[in-house]
Formats: C-alpha cells, structure tokens, sequence
C-alpha cells in the first residue's frame, strides 16, 4: 500500500489551498490531492462564464503552479476511509495509507422539494467542470430564464446572463437582493442597476410549483399567483456541506450537517482534518454555528489546518468566521463584512451606525471615478466595529477587506477615526474625505451626544 | 473684535479636514478658516491637470461642503499671531480672536540653490492654484521639459505631459524612481512602463546647472557631462515647511523645520495647535523626526487636532507617521506602506521577505486583470510586519491601506497568513492566492527552517 504524508479528499479551493500550505510549512512532506476531476474550475468564476468570460474552460484553475510545488494528484474517487488503519478505499485505484488527512469536500446546491424541480430545464450550479460546460450552452440560448434565489450565484449570474442578451427574472423570497449580506440602502441602487441591465426582479416572492409540458420547463408559478414562463429554471437557494463519507467514515457531524472541528480544523477522528464547505463553521460575533460557505472563509481554514497538521505552528488569532463579501455588476460593485444592520439588531447588539457618502477618486472629475458609501456599524457601549458595507467601484473589493481586517482586530470608532492610510487621485477618495474615518467620525459625533 | 472658538491658518488638506473635525465632534463652535486664495486645489490631483483632466478647474476641491457643515472662510493673509491676547492679525481684515488655534500653513517647493535656479521657464510645482495656472499652458506647450526629482511629483508630471505629447527628461540622483517609497524590484516594471510612455528616464544623474539664452532656460548641464535641451525645467525635489509665521509667533520649531508637536498636535504656545506639512512629524519605527509630507498624514493629524482642541476625546493609539503611498501610471499601480528593504536594513532590523507573484482577478483570463506582486517585509525575531509594497491594477491604493493597518495593529507573519479577507473574482485574487497571505506564508516558511 502506498503511503502519503498528507492525503486530501477534494481540490477545490479548500483542498487546493491546504495542499499548498501542507507543502510549503512543512518541508520534505508527501502531498496528495485526490479529486473527481483531471481540471478545476474556479467556483467564483462560474458565474462570469456565462458572458464576460468567453468560454466555461477560461475559467478552470490552472493545475501547473501546485505540481512544481512538489504536490501530487490523483483523478479518483474515495470510497472509504478507516480512520484506525489510516487508510482510503478508492473506486479506481489501490488503496492508499496516509499520516493526516484532510476532507475538503465542499458542499452540493440545495434542490428544495419543490413540484417540478427534476423537469428537464431545471439547473443548479454546481462547481464541477462537465455539469457546468453541459448547462452552459442551454442557458446561454435559452429564451427566457427564471432563477430563484438572490444570493450571490444567482445575482451574478442573472447580470451575466441578461448583460448576454437573455431574458432573465430573479425571484426571491426576502423583501431585497442579497438580504443576508447587505441593508436596504446599500442594496437598493445595486437593485436598480440590474433592472438597467433587464433583470425583472421580483422580491418577497416565493416559487409555489415549476410548470413542465412533456417533461420540460415551461413555467414558473408564484405563490401570489403570477405565471412566469420559462424554458429554462437555474435554482440558486444555497448548498449544503457534503459529508457522506465523513459521515460513513465516523466523523462527528455538527449542526447545519457541517463535520465537527476544533480551531485547528481537526475532526473527532485523530490525524483527520475537514476544511472549507463541508466543515462546521462558527460565527465570529456569536460563536453560533454558521451557515457560511465563501471560498475565502475556505482557503483561510485550508491554511489554519495546512500549516498545523504535524504540530500548531501557527496560532489560530480569531474566535470564527466573519462573512467578508464583494461582488461586481459593472458600473457598481458592493462589499459586505460582518453584521448587517438587520442582523446586528437580530442578534441583541445596541449600534451606531457611521455613514460616508462621496467619491471613489479625487478630484471627481477623474475619469473612472465612482460613488463610494461606506456604512459603519459599531457595538455600543464598546464603540467595537461589528460591520461594514460598502457601494463603490473596483476598489470595493480591497476596501471590504481593510474593514475585515478592522472587526478582526478588534478596532473601535475613535481608533478608525484617527488610523492611517494612503490616498491617490486615481486609487482611492481624498484625504480629507477618506470614507473608512469620515464613517467612523459620524459615528463617533453621534455617540458624543 | 470678533472672535472664533476655533481659528484655522490654512485650508488645505490639513487645514479643511480640521475644520471639518473640529465642526463635527465639537457641537455649537464657531469655526473660521483663513485662506490666501477664494478656491484651494486637491494637490495630489495637480499632475492629473497636464493631461487626465481637462482643466485646471477641475482639480478644485468644493467649498459647498464644508460651508454646509457651518464652516465660514474667509480670504485673507494672516500677518501675526499673538499667542498671549490669543488674537491675529490679517492684512487686509480686522484683528480676529480665537479660543483655540491652528497652524496648518503647509508647505513650499524647495528651489535648490543651483546655477540658473532663477531663469524664466524654471518652474515648481506649488499647491497654489494661481500659480498652477500660470504654468500650466507653457508646460503643455513646451517642446523639451526636464524634470529634477523622480519623486511622486515628478514621476506623475513625467508620465501625465508625457502621455500629452510633451518631450520629458526625467533626472533623478538616486538609482531608481521614487527610491525613498520602493526596493528595486518593485519599481523597476513601473520605470519600463514610464520609458515606454515616452519619458527619457536618468537615474544616478545630478544636474550641474541650468543653461540659459536672454534669461530664458535653454538646457540643463548634468554633472555627468551631458547637456539635455530645455525650454523648461520643473524642480520636484521635495517641499518645506511654511513656518515663518509661526517662528515670528515664537512657537518652538523642530529639526526639518517643522513646528514641534506633542502627540495631540498642541504647539509650546498654549491653544495652539500644528498639522500637516507644517508640523514636526516622528516616524513610526523609531521615533526619529521624519521629512514625510503626505496628504493623508496631515488630514490624519488635522482629525487628530479638530477631535481634541477642548479635551482628550480621542486617544491617538499609533506612535507616530507611517509612509502610506500610492501612485498610478495607468496600467501600473504601485503601494508602499512602511519601511522598504533598503530603510530597514538601514535601521538596523533583522528582515525577511515574503513576496507573492500573482494576478488581481481570478480566472486571471477575467477582462481587466493586471499583474499583482506583493512584497512583505517583517522584522525578525519578532515577526512583525514593518513594511510591505505592491505593484498590480487599480485595487493597489486600497489593498496599501490594508497592509498599513495591519502594521499600525503589530500584526505578525503567522498573523497575517491565517486573517480573514474576502475575494470576488473581478475585484480581488483567488481566494487560495490571496496576495497578502501568501506572502505572508512565504515568510513564515523562510522562518521556519
């Protein structure tokens, strides 16, 4: 039997990422990544396949960069794991021993039980290179498309999708797009801009059955009654962590279906780790279990569980997951981190929030410039930031990330108020009118009263 | 007399955004800003009016703002401060008193004392917009201009008349562009892209003197022997503090000029406040007097003034100035926040060096991506970051910013490569590639050996 150091199950970014952190923290170690697929897509991508990218394979990860870092690949399936006898069973191959071993499963779309939800024409969007490439074409020519949930898929791909020339409708059940990511007035001018671009957009509006007429897809019907037609029906409510081989090798599985793990990743079974989607997360404000699944929550627990899998080289500094999100629809991009306004008052949180509204280059006049609004959201009486969300151009998805880092390390409104940073004319707003102080400022006033 | 709860000498950067901070977290006070000229320039946008804009005017910063805000102005030359009957005197005005007062007189080009300093057509680049004015038709007419300094100002003005059809010799006595901001290896694709816009770039090079005919500037004499034509020169070898006012006040001056400062920008004169570029300003690292100008700091330290001015309401929690940079050549942007290799070897710290080589957009096939190369400086043994530098796409000015937190929070290597960040596949990297924490673990394994 062969024998690997390291063994993971998955080479998604999960899988991928804590190959790379295994190999590179811990040197002269045997790395294999065993995945279902020869080539990988980038999971983010996909959306950006169906029109700004020009082909389903511009989007796969490039396998060459992990394979000159000494990592190894194996196209096979697990089919077994003897967490005792630390070893795989695999559907091809022989089987192979390991020292540690990662799950990086990831996770499946959710395909709710609704009549009509297995016609012909009815999709999701899986992150697996020939499911995509076979609904690619479909989509692409389909005459009219409804997609239901207004997550991040299903926003991305029905700008994509109608920015391609399809007509498009985006049914959601909450009363905005992307309602757990963002507040109301940051989302409602990103909400008018995919209209622009000819999304009809129905929120507070929930998908009662799928019509089908000789197995196919030829409508939607509502539960206010409205009947929407459409040959083709992308269904975008979420995933779930896909454990079945944990589960089937004993692993302890959490709430949410996520499999169990302490801060380093580790799993109830020793030498086992479980990384990205398909391990349990816990919310970073809360420490509730977490719903979450971002590649980049992922990759940061590929790393936490790589460079800790012989000893704990690197102490793990934050109690959970944060949501740090961006995404583009041209002309606006939008950037969320931690707690909604919602979410914050949900939680029992007393806020006070700091608003910057202003420009995203300074003099505005510079081409390229676009508005920027920064929303701060601080705990009180702690003055802590516990959220952000910005509307802006390009830089949005760095800004988020200052922000990120901001509720990471603790920071409060006076701290933010007088914190350094950078400006430039062409890069980013004035200095005088830095949003990320100018917010935190306005808040500052308010609590000064 | 009429009399101010604050008075402000200045209405730059420093000067405008400490008003706007003594406006907004000290409810009912009277605010006057004294200015020499009705409009003020962004000066950081000022290279931007040789090209990228249409006019000068529209580099000019709002007014309407801060006289929304109850901010009043008024337009005048401030002749003598009496700091004892807490009063000044204007040239043209009557006397006005104050109960709190800030210097915010900022700074002027240095004119190097060299042979033909004084030849019509010699010009610098002073934040004024008269004198802007006054230059800006004979620079974008110009058949040969030479620029003195490849600092930020005169890297931008080389690229912004360049990209204008203006024939530009850049001369700059270091070895490489902007050396004070960037090691080498960072700068060096930025001075290609500067050569093949069409600036003739000589590094390691002094001019000797400047020629000229009937008064006129005809060429500039390099030390090295060669003789470059010029019909105009622009001296961009940095500025000095405007501080004449203040010395003639009696108010201490410290080493470079500046006004000396405690950490809450009070002068030695009781009520008397200094920001900006006419203040003394310490460096972070050590503490040292630092020669570093920047808008942003001064806007940071005016907050700082304007927070504070009737009592400690903000504590200020960094030590000192950080360099926090940003510049863009358009299809290049380059970052710089902290110390470069060369300074921190100068210092006396034991570094290592993590770098990430990569793309900003993930599939790097997305339209719009750009090289993305990060560099991280760390401080050994204690791991923490000193220093970092990008160069990559538009995002480059904000992702400084975070990398400038992260070094006022004494973030370490092992820190940095477990943060949490949040990416999107048009706005950031790939969530496994995420630049700052590769780098940062391409330290980590460079430590742990």
């Amino acid at each position: 039997m062969n024998t690997y150091d390291v063994v993971i199950i998955g080479g998604n970014p999960a899988g991928g990422t804590a190959a790379g952190a295994a190999k590179k923290l811990n040197k002269g170690k045997s790395v294999l990544v065993i995945r279902k697929e020869p080539d990988a897509l980038v999971p983010c991508g996909i959306p950006y396949t169906f029109g700004t990218l020009d082909s389903v394979e511009e989007d796969i990860k490039p396998i060459a960069p992990a394979k000159k870092a000494g990592i190894e690949f194996l196209i096979d399936e697990v089919t077994a794991v003897d967490t005792e006898a630390k070893k795989i069973t695999l559907q091809k191959s022989e089987e192979i021993g390991y020292e540690k071993l990662i799950f990086a499963t990831g996770s499946e779309p959710i395909v709710p039980p609704i009549p009509g939800h297995d016609l012909d024409g009815v999709v999701t969007i899986r992150k697996d290179l020939a499911y995509i490439k076979s609904i690619h074409e479909p989509l692409m020519t389909a005459r009219k498309v409804v997609i239901v949930g207004a997550g991040f898929i299903g926003v991305e791909m029905s700008d994509e999708l109608a920015k391609a020339g399809v007509n498009v409708t985006l049914v959601e059940a909450m009363d905005t797009l992307l309602p757990l990511a963002f507040d109301a007035d940051i989302i409602a001018p990103a909400q008018e801009l995919l209209k622009s671009h000819g999304v009809a957009v129905k929120t507070n509006e929930m998908v009662d059955f799928i019509q089908g007429e000789n197995g196919k897809v030829s409508a939607v019907k509502l539960k206010s009654g409205e009947l929407i037609e459409a040959d083709k029906v992308i269904l975008a409510i979420g995933y779930r962590p896909n454990t079945l081989l944990a589960k089937e090798a004993g692993l302890e599985i959490g709430r949410f279906g996520g499999i169990m793990t302490d801060e380093y990743m580790r799993t109830s079974a020793a030498n086992v780790f479980a990384v990205g989607d398909c391990a349990k997360h816990r919310d970073f404000f809360t420490h509730k279990p977490s719903r979450l699944m971002l590649a980049s929550t992922a990759a940061a627990e590929a790393r936490i569980a790589g460079m800790n899998l012989f000893s704990l080289k690197v102490m793990r500094q934050t109690k959970g997951s944060i949501a740090i999100f961006s995404t583009s629809l041209g002309k606006i991009s939008l950037g969320a981190a931690g707690l909604t306004e919602k979410a914050a008052d949900q939680e029992g949180f007393k806020i006070i929030v700091g608003i910057s509204a202003g420009m995203d280059h300074h003099p505005g006049k510079l081409p390229g410039t676009s508005e920027q609004y920064v929303k701060l959201i601080f705990a009180q009486p702690s003055g802590l930031l516990i959220g952000a969300q910005i509307q802006g151009g390009p830089s949005t998805g760095e800004m988020i990330n200052i922000l990120g880092l901001a509720i990471q390390k603790s920071m409060t409104a006076s701290e933010l108020a007088v914190f350094q940073y950078g400006t430039q004319p062409m890069l980013t707003a004035g200095p005088g009118v830095y949003p990320i102080v100018v917010a935190a400022m306005d808040a500052l006033a308010k609590m000064d009263t």
